[in-house]
């Protein structure tokens, strides 16, 4: 069984756009909230890993939208482990409505380890391991 | 020769993150400004098309991340057209340091013309002649 | 005793700059997530009001910072409704680290009722009730 | 005469709600772009000023909102300054449709002078002589 962490929260008044509904940046924005969520799952806040020099920078980001999310909506944002080296780190997502457990959007995001420098480093070995432990086998 | 438009302007402090360089989801909000330019270039407003109750709305977005963008560079937006028929529009992205001329990021969007009511129509046809006649022949 | 709602969420990446704390209009972010909780406690969404064709549109909005708030922090808003009539509504708001308790920024926010048209509207009569009982009598 | 700066955008896509307007807190957003151009017009660059260890932290930001903006309208904003010494920053913004001529918003900011330890500290002598010269007398 892949090790899969949730998202929960609600849409925001500043979320939507003038189509009525969320605006196709603020997936994105959602992804990273599931990241981070991830991590808290395995057991450290990313912000420690910051702290330790080590940053986790996109490389790529795709989103495919499926349905349009609306305001107040319940998101629920599934998010796992693709992929682990010491140098990349890839994660996929799924976004939900969370009362109607219809799927918004799939998303992928691609990371590279970089130094406080923006250069390229590799993953601390304590957050590594722990990484490499829930990665997704399929 | 594909028609290509250009889009300029500085990175805000507002974009950027505690990273120190542009977050990653505002490049998706420059690929919008590029999409509005590139509408203009063709002689027609964006917001003409969406008061004819007519909505380009994002089936995908991607973007792959090459160089990270910092307050207050200067940005250029390269945007063409790379298909269009009656239901789909799609266009790809090249964001640039405009002073260094290096690129910082490539994207793609994908659009399914919607109706107010965000279930699927044609593109009027005013719009859509504007449109092949400049799409990317590669 | 006022009526105050509270509502819970931890800082996003997003809303971070390059000073390494949460970037100043996002605040005005939490005010709108905070004003759609302190509806949901008197019983209402505000989204059903806008669907009766009834907004709050902003006519002044205060902020005053006095701590940072930083990635991950435990955020608590604290709302409540300093005055209501049929075309006015105003809001403050106390933004805290849930954690240390420390207050990071106090706001105000006043409102007039339009409608779907942008022109000025009563606010509906149910909703005026709702809200006239939980105005904060100091 | 006072000194004003003006900057001249186009209202993004991004920047709409579901209203059809603006987003309130985006206004900050355009307030600060007004303050980057101040300081290039006082021939310096805000960018460098915090490369030397001194940011200008906002302690308190207020805006009045007029009319709204819509997406794609061309905005200018017009920023002076009112107040400077050594600890604090002052600046006003009017917020006019440029096309029109109609105020649509006015604001206020006022920034103390911090070190990268987010510890007060004086404003480099530098900055604070263009400043001072350029202060609103009114």
């Amino acid at each position: 069984m892949p090790h899969v962490s949730e998202s929960r929260f609600r849409v925001r008044y500043a979320e939507t756009d003038q189509m009525g509904v969320v605006y196709y940046a603020n997936y994105l924005v959602w992804m990273e909230v599931g990241r981070t969520d991830f991590c808290k799952t395995l057991g450290f806040d990313y912000r420690d890993m910051e702290k330790e020099g080590a940053y986790m920078a996109v490389a790529e980001a795709t989103c495919r939208y499926v349905l349009p999310a609306r305001y107040d909506n319940a998101i629920l944002v599934r998010t796992q482990l693709d992929r682990v080296n010491r140098k990349i780190v890839a994660f996929s997502y799924s976004i939900l409505n969370e009362e109607t457990r219809q799927l918004l959007a799939e998303g992928k995001t691609v990371h590279l380890t970089m130094g406080t420098d923006h250069k390229s480093r590799s993953l601390p070995a304590h957050y590594y391991e722990l990484l490499s432990k829930s990665v997704n086998a399929t």
